[in-house]
């Protein structure tokens, strides 16, 4: 027979899921009501704006895809793609090899603009992408790549593609609740997220906007859409007013409980001092690391603070340093991805889990296990460095 | 500024979600750990096992879908259709109608064999599409109709697709832990279900199955599966043996830790006792309807125990009935669908929820409210009724 199953209290310091706050998981354990209940109509109603706060939108159509981060961006292409569309889409990392898989099963044509993993999308590949495909409908980039930590400007991309008579679907699964996402200022037109990341939700639900024109866009189609779970028209009629809801699928009742609690304590915080909060605990971080002697894989100027790309020193046992790390510590820091697989740590200080404490606790862990490997590394350094740093 | 939500304790009895045991909301809010760790891939070999014990199959392929039932069902059309493909669908609810949708979003063509809804899918109705289209490829039913309440015979349509040579899709959202579902013993290729009904775990999971010769299916695919998110061959890899995992989404880890109980529940009482109970309170809020004077919608040889829709006697408001039940009794029950919409409700007995307690308090109250709206009941004999049958 198989018995209940009880986790340990991880640190969790990777690339998501990240340390989820009890005051979600209490959320999360409350009692299940039906999806068509008038309060739960109302629940809907409160997370849409609270995630229109999140996403700083105005945009109507802003609601939870009840499932994860990859079905969002799924939703994002089947919905604003048809066969035959020309997307360009940059690739910087593992995400945006993704999201040509994704133009590919529209029947739609992928332009790759690829730049080095650990480097933001070059601009100005993309204005050349442009010129040379004037005719493509969509320009599709990851703002903060989880693979990398590399920040790209979204700003600039939205706004090029807005000049070329494109949409622009953009990728914010690491970026939101962590670093500033404007969709409205950027001109965003599909904006997709997860809530395991720096919202510091359970996993599994992905938050979406759409702009009036992609909106207008939807709405004009000549193919349905392929995918009958993610039609935003039918999602649209479930999410609609109260009045008109149509029956599409089941809520993930108890997962949005989590998401509506996890967006009030964004709203609680503020946006603002939420990313304060993730960068000075993210320079407190690097201070640390680079005392220690290790260095960051990623130029300053890119770095995301949620996500940190640490370089691995000659002739430590990657491996094994994660399983010291997740056996002695219970911490989990993320591998390296891809073509960074075995070369870097990613080291997350996301939502709930982007304390000093946290900080504090990793460089120590860190030291130690580093050390005990031999490690050429400085020690004693970290904690003082990484204390001034906080401090600042 | 929106403030926490804090959901009423609902007594559910529609057609899902059900109520969900305190032991389960337990152990969906337990610390989150990473998807990577080597503890939550014991947990997902558990979960695997503890499915195959609730679909009665030795089939590898099972696992659950991170998503609603209505995924799962996307999931097996996606995977085991093809473009030019014939699909026999059976259609006697609103469920057959969604099976259309995904054959032809998959560039698939649905024959089409209606059957009254209210009464179960017809075998003979079959045999003859089969004759008219023998290059059909696959059948696809529903086991248990959630609009109606009604069940089909899976093994016999299974036997009749597997002697033609076709694949089997079969649907078994509403009745997977509330009545027999035999995948090995029918020779089901493709079958889904959903957390939120009988298994009474919370909403957004969909468990699936697939036999020897749907992987063969999936494996000999010449077009990519056209949903990224539900590519089997890709979940296969994030699903497959401890060693060789493949990341593709980030699962819903305490969404699994608390399907993973609920299939605990299951196992410690036993498929025949779980059957037995759903049958014994069945019979007896059966009996308490039937003495107040209201009558069922479906034969007694076709209706689902944890799924009884019964006839609104005329002059009833439906509506206002189920929002007093609602208001004063926090007691939900189910409105009629489509074809039945006005004309049914739709009462639950899933899962926890399937219980001599829920059947004595929704008999009562029922027996309130339509005596408040002057109906034409009997009253004061539910119960004896309801009672002397539960003891039987």
């Amino acid at each position: 027979m198989i018995s209940s199953f009880f986790p340990p209290q991880r640190t969790l310091m990777g690339p998501g899921p990240s340390d989820v706050s009890p005051r979600v998981l209490g959320a999360l354990a409350r009692p299940t009501i039906g999806h068509l209940d008038p309060l739960f109509v109302q629940l809907m109603d409160e997370i849409k704006e609270l995630l229109q706060f999140a996403f700083q939108t105005k945009n109507e159509l802003t609601l939870p895809i009840s499932a994860p981060g990859s079905a969002g961006m799924e939703a994002c292409f089947v919905n604003l793609l048809s066969p035959g569309d020309k997307v360009i889409v940059c690739q910087n990392g593992v995400f945006g090899g993704r999201m040509k898989e994704n133009v590919e099963r529209c029947g739609a044509t992928a332009i790759m603009v690829e730049d080095t993993w650990g480097e933001p999308v070059s601009i100005g590949k993309v204005v050349t992408a442009f010129d040379q495909h004037p005719d493509a409908s969509i320009l599709a980039f990851v703002h903060a790549e989880t693979s990398t930590g590399v920040c790209s400007d979204a700003a600039a991309l939205c706004a090029l593609a807005r000049g070329r008579g494109a949409l622009s679907i953009v990728d914010t699964v690491t970026s939101l609740g962590g670093i500033e996402v404007l969709a409205d200022d950027w001109g965003a037109d599909a904006v997709y997220s997860g809530t395991q990341k720096c919202l510091s939700c359970v996993p599994g639900i992905s938050p979406v906007t759409f702009s009036a024109r992609a909106v207008d866009r939807i709405n004009n189609r000549v193919h349905k859409v392929q995918s009958w779970f993610l039609d935003m028209q039918l999602i649209m009629g479930y999410w609609g007013g109260s009045s008109k809801r149509a029956y599409h699928h089941t809520a993930p009742v108890n997962d949005l409980y989590a998401l509506h609690e996890s967006l009030i304590m964004l709203q609680e915080e503020g946006l603002e001092a939420t990313h304060q909060r993730h960068r000075r605990n993210h320079e407190g971080l690097v201070a640390g690391l680079e005392a220690m002697g290790l260095a960051m894989a990623v130029a300053p100027e890119f770095r995301l603070p949620q996500l940190n790309s640490v370089l691995i020193p000659e002739g430590v046992d990657d491996a094994a340093l994660r399983t010291t790390l997740l056996q002695e510590f219970s911490l989990e820091i993320g591998a390296g991805l891809g073509a960074l697989a075995g070369k870097t740590w990613r080291i997350g200080l996301m939502g709930f889990a982007s304390n000093e404490r946290n900080v504090v606790y990793c460089l120590n862990a860190l030291e130690a296990v580093l050390d005990g490997q031999n490690a050429a590394i400085n020690t004693g350094v970290a904690l003082p460095a990484a204390r001034a740093a906080l401090k600042r």
